[in-house]
């Protein structure tokens, strides 16, 4: 890596170029009493200012330091060399498996921006291979960056781009597809790509992390690793979100695309599986599988590629202090559709309700869904919900709210009219919507005996 | 019970009259082939027509039959006399404590439809009384209905009727108030609650069911016993939510009225505290304190009411499609906050920003809560995060979204600029922010070891 690639520049490009270190090489950053020793990083492209320098230091962490005018660099050792990836040829001459990693962006290709403290998504594919070197062992990687966001800010058209990469790399005929994604909407392209991806020859495998991987307790290695495995050697042809099970360093849980949810805004185990088992647990040995995928693995399945999505779809979740005006302006604003997270079994202020049937009656497609997470939509059971059923709203049953927005918009750019959407949207396609899913599949209170 | 009040009109009624039959006798009902014989119910009031009758049979189950005019009602036996309740002094006499039980409407206090098997609110204080005759073995019950909705419909004006209505009780001298209220905004009411009723000097606890009383599987009577119990008895002086902590009838969970939440649409144990321990566990012998509770019960402290909630304060939940139309469209309709539901840590897509910006320019108050549910919102991690800050957002911890909606209602009525605002909400008052709660407060997934 040449200087001009460490992302440095201003007066900490030039004291690193007049004390002829490079990154790698261990240096001491000198000013007045103070002196720092450690090895020198590349700084994170996005945001980098030209004050401060990063130095990894003993105990493994990387602290940025100001330079001022009078600060010193003295090279004290070389580095050593860096380590170089295999050739894709060299790589393929060897028995392994063939996987494609593409990344999208988000921690898991992230580094901290010791500037502003903040993570930016600056990891190029190379670099999330280099910094995961056992990958090597496992498979014969290809990685690709095909875009580089975080994951708050993914759009449909984003979701039809991963697809058509996706639809790319198994024509390819690689035996596993690996996604890097930003763990905040994870499950929301999971489920788009579980749409847009029918009839899978392969697994295809989201994969994140919640730590970045500069940070000592990442998760990035054991789930990117874990990742390749499935995607390489599971016997299913789905969609997956591969993460943390537990807090430890143990287990991996694989959950199925449209199933998946983040309900933790930081522990490694955040992801979980709502109204379904996860179908695998994986350990760095072992794929065990807890659930029977739907399809198995078979290379000579054909790929039905769907990838559009309709994007004037809204998700508007139901408050106590909520009015119709929202959704009337979303009938104004040309809206084709809006999925309505209810409160309980599907149920919304009544005084909504003229405002829905009005934008029913507009043409749009208005769907149920159930703000509480687990469980089902049954909007026979109160008034308020037999008389959304009368005006044409369309009860999502047991589908997460994120994943019935999903397909909203899958199915809007799908079908011509509103029952023809209301038909392909309760109809099963890849684990969505389940008519018999049980009580059972809920997660354990704190507290309990 | 008269006829009258029975709930029947038109043709039942007339046949009803002209058999001599009261609520609570057996009777027969007749017509070609066809006979039903079972205890003549009372008829919900709400949506009742004239061509239903309610007998309940010998299996326990209630049916609704619909009368023709050839159909023949014969009475076969004089119903039990109707259980009375005592008198008011009779009661009172006792040496038990006394509580209070405002009823607001909601499945504890409501009845099926047989018409459209759809239930309804319709039961008043005196029936819930009449339910669950236990209760006068626990305490003197003054029961009251103060409303009759489903809770969908509570609007922030219903929260300050029902915190006059405890401050009232409460000044009469009871030693524990219960609320029983809808389950689909429980966890909004019990927030506001929070709020509106500080410095309790007893404990105010809210109560639902999950399924109605008229149902063999109904936790109403448990329930409402658990929170008589738990009002009168526990050493605590905050808002309370009781409900069943597992799918048996062994244990109840009180949580705090700030940190709890609907995570099931149908299962008896879909209360959950969320980044907080449930305080007590009651059985029907028993209040075991899980978690001490923040004020311990004192009939001399002196009750500080404040009621009032701003009502134009909207929550939007962000995901993949929306865009700053949404936010514009509430500045323009004269709002004066907005609780944004960002993904993860505290994120909106970017394109987002400039909307919000103008938001806040424009007087709102912004605050970030996360659709995690889970987990605690710090927006220094990412680079959106940190400039959402410098926009002026303001992170609103470990709050749960509703509870923060809530609050936000409550402080733009309790303050005049942003300046207070913001710091009024980040300002711990009812247990509902914690800087210290930590991970480990999280429900466990499915599949787990």
């Amino acid at each position: 890596m040449s200087l001009d690639d460490s992302g440095y520049s201003g007066l900490v490009l030039e004291k690193i170029s007049s004390s002829n270190a490079k990154v790698g090489d261990i240096i001491s950053v000198k000013r007045n009493e103070e002196e720092y020793v450690g090895v020198l990083m590349p700084r994170s492209q996005v945001g980098s200012d030209s004050f401060h320098i990063i130095i990894k230091i003993e105990t493994g962490y990387n602290v940025g330091i100001k330079m001022h005018q009078d600060s010193e660099i003295q090279k004290i050792k070389t580095g050593k060399k860096k380590r170089t990836i295999m050739s894709k040829e060299e790589a393929d001459q060897r028995d392994l498996p063939t996987a494609s990693i593409l990344s999208t962006g988000g921690t898991i290709a992230s580094k901290v921006d010791y500037q502003t403290g903040a993570v930016n998504p600056a990891l190029s594919a190379q670099d999330l291979y280099d910094t995961v070197p056992e990958l090597k062992n496992y498979a014969n990687v290809h990685a690709k960056v095909i875009m580089s966001v975080l994951s708050e800010n993914i759009q449909p058209k984003d979701w039809t781009k991963i697809a058509k990469s996706v639809a790319s790399e198994i024509k390819s005929g690689t035996d596993g597809v690996v996604i890097a994604h930003g763990t905040d909407t994870l499950g929301s392209t999971s489920a788009a790509l579980s749409f847009a991806l029918q009839d899978l020859p392969i697994p295809v495998v989201l994969v994140g992390s919640q730590r970045s991987s500069d940070r000592p307790s990442s998760d990035a290695a054991m789930n990117l690793i874990g990742a390749i495995n499935l995607a390489t050697r599971a016997n299913a042809a789905e969609v997956l979100v591969l993460m943390h099970a537990e807090t430890g360093d143990n287990y991996l849980h694989a959950h199925r695309g449209t199933r998946v949810r983040k309900l933790h805004t930081s522990r490694r185990d955040a992801f979980q599986s709502v109204n379904d088992y996860p179908l695998f647990r994986v350990t760095e040995q072992d794929i065990e599988e807890i659930h029977p995928p739907k399809h198995r693995r078979d290379k000579d399945r054909k790929l039905i590629l769907k990838p559009k999505f309709e994007e004037k779809v809204a998700l508007v979740k139901t408050h106590p202090s909520i009015d119709g005006s929202i959704i009337n302006h979303l009938v104004e604003s040309s809206y084709r559709g809006i999925v309505i997270e209810g409160t309980g079994l599907g149920h919304t202020p009544n005084r909504l309700h003229s405002s829905i049937k009005k934008a029913i009656d507009a043409g749009l497609v208005v769907v149920m869904s159930s703000q509480c997470v687990f469980g089902r939509v049954n909007m026979n059971v109160y008034r308020s919900g037999v008389e959304l059923l009368d005006i044409g709203v369309v009860p999502c049953e047991d589908m997460l709210p994120e994943t019935t927005l999903v397909k909203l918009m899958w199915v809007l750019a799908n079908t011509k009219n509103q029952e023809a959407a209301r038909e392909l949207l309760l109809k099963p396609l890849a684990g969505e919507i389940d008519m018999r899913s049980e009580e059972s599949e809920y997660v354990s209170s704190l507290g309990g005996s």
